[in-house]
């Protein structure tokens, strides 16, 4: 990784943890707690109000909008849309988790409405969901995937294109497109697969990052490198999934600048 | 226990491990990380889509569906309803867990509903639920039982001729029934009582063991096997309710059938 | 402290966990699980039913209800509105956690509909809150308090005489008054910030209490007291916000009379 994105990685979280921004998620209730608990960790600020009724006006006060489509309803994505027109209309940073996108044709059309109707920043979902996205049809099974095309690293590519947001697949092996730029990343945990809300932390995590960001890039490029580096040493610390978690939420509080600078490792 | 059924549980944890199978559980919100987290730390793949915009098609794609009664509206009860068709239809495992059945009407109409429309695989529930859809009317306070009829042993076995599921009424003694064979086992820790979830992880689990089980009495008596063990690990590994349920999903992930083989000890 | 509250306070503990009082908790999904978790880890017993078909029936068979705004949506509130109306009816302890008050127009309509309809035993919010509902305009930001007047201390009061409940401003400075009675703490742990949930556990907590309480103030004192201590303790055996929350609901479940008794430094 060249030096110039390590230190803007590196500035990016001093800077998190100084403006401590306010990150509207509007994500499924499934992971919804380690979705704050990651933002509150980390030290950013969540609010996770989900109703149509009062969605956009909680996003014009906050500094990042984070839409999940895990356990969507009627009423959730109509939320999304609003707040994402706000966000847009604001000029705030939104960041997109397509779970399960390809699982039901109300999750299709939700994908659908949201790509058409908002600008988003940044795109993260696993192999399967960025292949969905871009057209190719990866297969789902469980929340997670199971199946992708070899060719992912030009799904990666061809959706950042088609949406303008940079776009991360991320698994084993994260790939990391914006514009023609692209990144990659291996590591992780072993016990990572095993335990559930993972991508959504990460997603929120980045959203988090995008808020002080100016580079949609350096943005996802930091969420990664950051919530992989917490995974790395939360496994050293747990001895199977559930103690993961709460190891988890500890290293993302914990971790510095300093402990990121010496880790990060991304190519490209 | 015969060693005929102890053979048959260890096999069932390793073909659960093997195929991965995929468990929708349309669930409460309150427990509904838990159960994802103890479906993935086991190596089952959970959807926990709940819509009924959505839900049979997601049920459609899996290996078994659970059905949890705590934290019901009217649309999670229309979900139930369609996917259990859908799951009838194509001869999926189907488990009912019937979270505060009796606590109000509504729950007890959405239990009617339930046990008349749905051809159910598994019933598992404390002992006033059992004893409440077995129409003896057990007495519930809060989410766990305070009172229940003595002759529970009679209720398990006629709440089992009349829908022709096992069913399982899960306590320090756990009784399950399918038709006229019978099955008890005692132990668990005594921390079990002072965390939440419990109850609607062990009828996930008892899910995934569906999912891989030819006969309904094996898979519920390999998931109460697993669980209580797993539970019995934990509690050696943890300093009250909350180190213990994050030492539960460890010991989901990492106890292996060999160590299941070692500790099976059903009566009957 | 008066040896006189300090007494009360302890004696309600032992009669918190001898009677196991149902809390009926209508609250919101993000910290849901860490409500039910901490009431049942405390030795009380959780009821988390949210729709307006049921939640009136649920109420009338609960010894304490609890409102939090959080993730707050029209049923979500019309159940709310019901159920305070039946806990009024039958002399039920009623505690109010205004989550997010005046962060959306449509969460300052539920906070006028509940102040105005329903007699309130408790309310405990952080300073924003409770100065917002004091009409001082508290500013929120996030989840946490970032700007509350000087003049608290005259809001809690004020908010105290307007609604004839106990009110608790908490924080890195507590702040309860009843009636003309004020009493005031310190202390807690500086991890607690990080963790999400931690006040919509005390607010359930202090429902446990006041179901077995005749007096608010000591209610609302035994609570915050006993919650304190156990964030102080959880905080020594924690390494970060992850591991605190396990070991916070270890600590609501093992501390005893005589640890309260022996902590308890509340002032006024």
């Amino acid at each position: 990784m060249s030096q110039n994105i390590k230190n803007k990685i590196t500035d990016l979280l001093e800077r998190v943890r100084t403006r401590r921004p306010v990150v509207h998620a509007i994500t499924n209730w499934v992971t919804g707690g380690d979705v704050a608990n990651a933002l509150q960790a980390l030290g950013a600020r969540p609010v996770l109000a989900v109703s149509s009724e009062e969605s956009a006006e909680i996003t014009a006060r906050a500094d990042a909008l984070l839409l999940n489509l895990g356990t969507p309803d009627a009423d959730r994505i109509a939320a999304m849309i609003r707040s994402g027109r706000r966000a847009n209309e604001l000029g705030l940073p939104l960041v997109f988790d397509p779970v399960g996108a390809g699982a039901s044709k109300f999750r299709e059309e939700a994908c659908g409405r949201i790509l058409r109707e908002l600008q988003l920043t940044v795109i993260r979902g696993n192999r399967a969901e960025i292949a969905f996205l871009a057209g190719r049809g990866g297969q789902l099974r469980g929340i997670d995937a199971v199946g992708a095309p070899d060719d992912l690293e030009e799904a990666v590519q061809m959706l950042s294109g088609q949406t303008g947001a940079a776009v991360l697949a991320s698994g084993e092996k994260d790939l990391l497109a914006y514009g023609d730029r692209m990144l990659t990343r291996t590591g992780g945990h072993p016990l990572m697969p095993w335990v559930t809300g993972t991508g959504c932390m990460l997603s929120a995590v980045i959203a988090a990052f995008a808020a002080a960001a100016d580079d949609p890039l350096v943005a996802a490029a930091a969420g990664i490198s950051f919530f992989k580096l917490a995974g790395q040493r939360a496994g050293e610390r747990s001895a199977g999934p559930g103690t993961f978690k709460a190891a988890l939420l500890d290293c993302l509080h914990i971790l510095t600048p300093d402990d990121l600078r010496a880790a990060a490792d991304l190519e490209g």
